[in-house]
């Protein structure tokens, strides 16, 4: 272990060194995204692993992907300006130490993952969350425009990453944008967070999932929109819900933060455009008879997150390469 | 009108005379209450005049004010290093120009308030929503640990100004912190803004008056939280309902913005440790089924706001000294 080093004495070592490329990986459950950002901050390649679950399984994982992408710029992995890591779990930004993520199969004692792989690559290392990350690569997509938003995810879960004045909230402890449990109604389902009504009982993946299961082995979102388009009244009527509750989150940020946009992102927002037209009309019907809520324009402030663009992996490559700049 | 000089162009010729001591008016609809900062900061005095209502009455009250506190300084008004003001209703602080302040008399044209103000006095003069100047104010009392809060005011509705990293947040329009218009209950009151079932309809001064009317020239609050403390069943729920619904929104701020601080203001904090004791403890109820809630050690983040400072007033002083600093 002689030849651990931290993020910190790397930066240093490294700062002479670096080609300006950064390498961001959105590391899942199932696989690890790469993307390699050029010192202009466009994307100049991408790679897409399987994930090896575990603790020498993730730093495997990450390494080979790294290692590809380095290979991509022609450059050696020492010689990139830095690494960034978006996972789905609960992350120290400080340290890039990862609490639990147990989709990675990391739970138990914090696993110092950035330190590790800074150490195994030569370069410097940062961790974050996912859903912070992927705030970041939003914002960097949009540019000027994107100095102030929320990326709301739409997955198993629904949360919120906020960026102010082009700067990430994390908030005092690090809850900015658990907006998934804020209860909406208190005759809700019982969630498992332990409250009921939260806004992710109805409005995430999940919820949507267990009111309309999958039956012909698409993702649930997707066969449920086509129900209602195909005029299922049933079907039509989940859709309304659903983006009725994916509204009132947007609501809920822009009366709190009160945020120029809100890009919808995560699984669910892989239906697109037919997601997005109806969050806009429950919006509209929301702030319909009220003169307030039509004034702040929510449904103008509403878009989809790139799908040309990796915005985790971009993301985590630019928080990455902060920490050299 | 040849002597209406904008707040920009007295900046410059204030900066040399100035003494330091700055001005901020809290301009409600029955009073204006002065405060008179020294330039460490500290409250050198305080004023407290009826307020004319209508446009050239306001105009003249603020005058009175300030004339006096700049008396009680021993400096000219023009020799002041600025004046702030707090007004109840919509302000555009570029301009310092009061879009609506329907208490004041003031609605309508847009009125040109702090420039009027300026070229009367001789000196700059800036003018915001009261609880923006509040939430600046809270910060300032809370020294150091002000620096992330939100200022929680419960009166006739509710709303918060939330300050981060030391700055006010206003949002993208000026919506930041409304919300009293988030709706928690589908089932709930009709609220005035159009909704239904927002927050502000179960936990501002309006919604407990209209469930416990005053009965003995006492406010609401106080007679409820009286009647509720000697026992009465119904007062008993009426006030752990109204806890609940404070709760609610210290719980949606926390989520939304992860604020370290919630400081609670407006009229139906003159309760005191009584009103905290019942957000604290509906707090902790929330929070007992879901060790997601109690990790955030809710209850330990709210306080109330100091009674032995007028803060809408030194944060009005703040506001205005900022503006030549």
């Amino acid at each position: 272990m002689s030849d651990v080093r931290t993020a910190a004495s790397m930066t240093s070592e490294a700062a002479g060194l670096t080609s300006g490329y950064a390498v961001g990986l959105d590391v899942g459950g199932t696989k690890v995204f790469g993307a390699l950002l050029s010192a202009d901050g466009a994307l100049a390649g991408t790679v897409r692993l399987p994930t090896v679950r575990g603790r020498e399984g993730v730093v495997t994982s990450v390494v080979r992907a790294v290692e590809e992408l380095a290979l991509e710029a022609g450059v050696l992995p020492g010689e990139l300006s830095g690494v960034g890591l978006g996972v789905p779990g609960l992350v120290d930004p400080a340290t890039g130490s990862v609490v639990h993520a147990v989709n990675l199969g990391i739970d138990g004692e914090p696993f110092a993952l950035a330190e590790i792989l800074a150490a195994r690559l030569g370069v410097p290392v940062v961790a974050d969350n996912d859903l912070n990350v992927a705030a970041l690569g939003a914002a960097h997509a949009l540019g000027p425009r994107g100095r102030d938003l929320a990326f709301l995810a739409l997955g198993t879960g629904l949360a919120a990453g906020i960026v102010i004045d082009g700067r990430l909230r994390r908030g005092a402890s690090g809850a900015a944008g658990e907006i998934g449990h804020i209860p909406i109604d208190p005759l809700g389902p019982l969630c498992p967070c332990g409250q009921r009504g939260c806004v992710e009982t109805f409005a995430s993946g999940t919820a949507l999932g267990e009111r309309w299961p999958s039956r012909r082995g698409r993702p649930a979102p997707a066969e449920l929109f086509e129900a209602a388009e195909a005029g299922d009244p049933r079907a039509v009527q989940i859709k309304a819900e659903f983006a009725a509750a994916v509204a009132a989150a947007v609501r809920i940020l822009v009366l709190t933060v009160d945020v120029q946009h809100v890009v919808l992102g995560g699984g669910v927002s892989a239906l697109g455009d037919t997601l997005l037209d109806a969050v806009r009309v429950a919006l509209d019907e929301q702030s319909r008879p009220s003169p307030f809520l039509t004034s702040l324009r929510l449904a103008d402030r509403v878009t989809l997150a790139p799908t040309d663009v990796p915005v985790a992996a971009m993301g985590a490559a630019i928080a990455g390469r902060r920490k050299v700049s």
